[in-house]
């Protein structure tokens, strides 16, 4: 048996900084406009929401954000996290690609996701906050902020997607575990919550609803602020982590990945590992490919329009430049819940329109076989999520295979799948299928897009 | 906030050997034996269940057992296991105590059961082993073994107790995404099992039962072992990894244990992080209290018997002397499922009776309510076993406060929670009840225990 290897760093090379790759693109990204003016806001126009910290990280065009200590105190719970070689998935594959997993299911949550829970819980605690409100889709991030706010002692309120908060009892038990008040959206606690379920009482809600509804509750409350677990430029600079720890544990194997793969839903992960390989190549180093894998059944980089959208069904959030399906497109619900948002990164959205990176869609039952696949070589069960670029990786060494070709491929594990096992149960019973998203929806979705000239 | 503080260590200190506490013990452990003759069994008694390298280490008198380089290569995926700190629990509870846990969440199946499922799976394999059948109580050790059993290529079959198989589905479909075969217990598919189901058809299952079934199957098939998760020297051997890692951890915090905690099942993962210590102890070490912790409604060291006794239900297995409630004792069903064993290890029984550990017993509301503080504090949510360990620790860390002490406290988180939020859920809406055993069962259980005089 050729074993896997792994690569981890000691704590001495926990990142010091955040990494901006603004400051290494060829084109500053669009401005983010007030959606009443069209006119680009200030940081003041944010204040309502974020405290002023996060809003200059959203803002910065710095390359390099110092960590603060009391974050990196934090980090080392788990950071730096290990990088895998994938010996005995390429054995199983019998190809001569050489495949490299960075895992981040060794977070206390199980997810990338505290990496920017962290930070979030220790800027709003420090600028006084007392309670932050947030949305939820899978549960990964709701639980990785009420992990974050029980340890910086800030109250954390989450609106759950009606649809994932029915099943995935688990998730929500543990933000409840952590002190977090837990929340099913649409809910009868909002406006933007009341006017979904007077039109639909049954409604299964989306991300984009749940936005809404915790964007609404920070705005009308003084102690109160709002956190987003994906999309923000704070946020994808927040996981940038991830790709410096890569980078430094590629060096330690001695290798340079030819490919990065990440799975994209709001873009963080994938924006986590990618951004600081992109940096490089982009300040003279290697080329590298650099792969985006969304859902077939929300693909808003492969199929929606780049475009100025809201971020929120209720249109309470500023109009931001991204790939996007229409704010009012409800996908299919299919087990990826992490990956079920209308948008895409602002940031992950001008480095694909910019040509930097490349984008595919995959239907899910693929992604499930490619996850069991991984599960058997490698011991670890991915989230369904992470499946997506297990996928992605095992098409590319495979293509490797037939071409010859003994390149490097690096992705994204972005964490475990044991609170997601309903979805293997469903797979493995022959219950799941591939959804396409209704073209007559998201036809009307994108015909429904702000008019905004820019 | 002061923090949580992490030791890592590099792989150069994973562990070359297993450590064998029988090497250092004043006395030797009582004699196995054979339930017809009343005689010691010998090696060759063993061959129809255990491949004969786990024998060996099974009667081994070396201090030493060398670990095999391919197993070595399995554990490096997730070992050394980080040891933490938990500065803000003992900031929570204003103690002078410190307080260090061992953690084993960090495993691909989440527990410290891949320690000795990686072993067992390989030397099945090496002699040649098509098939091992083992039996399970939450999961944990299922899973596991289906895991190793997925990485070697080598069939696992799990007799899973009926009343996991019901409650704990995910447990199941981890099993299975790993490609075991997993089977209720009682089953139809054995002799035992149908006995009981012709008294019972709705059964709930026990440890014992299922035992009974997977050593029934292994001794009908001559390509098919049998595996156990816990209870046995060689199991206890493997786990001892935990331990050594942890003297090189609390070394490198510059500390020493004064107290030193596990729960206790089978005794496992207890034996595992505290015979290194007691061992150094013995050989003219410092001094170290060490508690077994178990619950108050399975409690077989606390209010079991010292005597020779079945293993399993149906007394297929040979006698060991053991701490037992009896073979036929079905304790409440409470939701530390692996903690429902009716004997305790021989090896760990060996040492409570030459008064070398202590034990305690906690009923389950007060382990969950512990849980919670630590997972509040820490950010991990432990497995509902765990939670007795880290009672105790909570429990001695108070003690320190009104004694003014400032002592030093490890214990062994074995596992997260993330499979058992069940659990949690029924905690937090007053839904448990501290169950104690039915003391009439119990006299009757203990009444049948097999005529032995030894």
């Amino acid at each position: 048996m050729s074993d896997s290897v792994k690569y981890l760093l000691d704590e001495s090379h926990l990142p010091r900084f955040w990494y901006n790759v603004v400051a290494d693109l060829p084109a500053p990204p669009p401005p983010v406009l007030h959606p009443g003016t069209g006119q680009p806001i200030g940081p003041g126009d944010l204040e309502p929401l974020f405290p002023m910290e996060l809003i200059l990280q959203e803002v910065t065009q710095e390359r390099e954000v110092p960590i603060p200590e009391p974050v990196r105190e934090v980090y080392r719970q788990w950071r730096p996290s290990p990088l895998f070689r994938a010996r005995r998935l390429e054995k199983a594959l019998d190809t001569p690609a050489h495949i490299y997993y960075k895992y981040e299911g060794v977070s206390p949550a199980g997810s990338h996701k505290p990496n920017t829970a962290v930070p979030q819980a220790f800027e709003n605690k420090r600028a006084g906050v007392r309670r932050i409100v947030t949305e939820t889709g899978a549960g990964q991030w709701g639980s990785s902020l009420a992990m974050a706010g029980s340890l910086f002692g800030i109250a954390i309120e989450v609106f759950m997607v009606r649809v994932s908060f029915n099943q995935k009892p688990y998730r929500r038990a543990l933000m409840e575990a952590y002190g977090a008040r837990c929340v099913a959206s649409p809910s009868m606690e909002t406006n933007s919550g009341r006017a979904i379920l007077a039109r639909r009482d049954d409604h299964p809600g989306s991300l984009g609803i749940a936005i809404s509804e915790a964007v609404e509750v920070a705005a009308q409350s003084g102690d109160t602020k709002y956190a987003l677990g994906s999309v923000l430029n704070h946020v994808l600079l927040h996981q940038t982590v991830l790709g410096q720890e890569a980078m430094a544990q590629m060096e330690m194997a001695g290798e340079a990945p030819d490919i990065i793969i990440g799975c994209a839903g709001g873009g963080s992960n994938f924006a986590g590992i990618a951004f600081p390989f992109l940096g490089a190549k982009l300040r003279g180093g290697r080329d590298v490919r650099i792969i985006a894998v969304e859902p077939a059944a929300c693909p808003s980089i492969t199929r929606g329009r780049y475009a100025y959208d809201f971020g929120d069904t209720a249109h309470l959030t500023p109009l931001v430049k991204m790939h996007t399906l229409g704010s009012t497109f409800t996908p299919p619900g299919f087990h990826a819940g992490g990956l079920r948002y209308h948008g895409m990164a602002p940031m992950v959205s001008h480095v694909a329109d910019l040509g930097l990176i490349e984008a595919r869609a995959y239907h899910q039952t693929g992604c499930f076989e490619a996850g069991l696949l991984f599960a058997k070589a490698e011991g670890i069960i991915p989230a369904p999520e992470a499946n997506h670029a297990v996928k992605a990786a095992i098409d590319e060494a495979v293509r490797c295979k037939k071409e010859g070709r003994s390149e490097v491929i690096l992705f994204n594990l972005s964490g475990h799948g044991h609170f997601d096992m309903q979805a293997y149960i469903d797979y493995q019973a022959g219950k799941l299928v591939d959804q396409d998203y209704d073209e007559a929806e998201l036809a009307m979705a994108l015909a429904g897009l702000p008019a905004v000239s820019s």
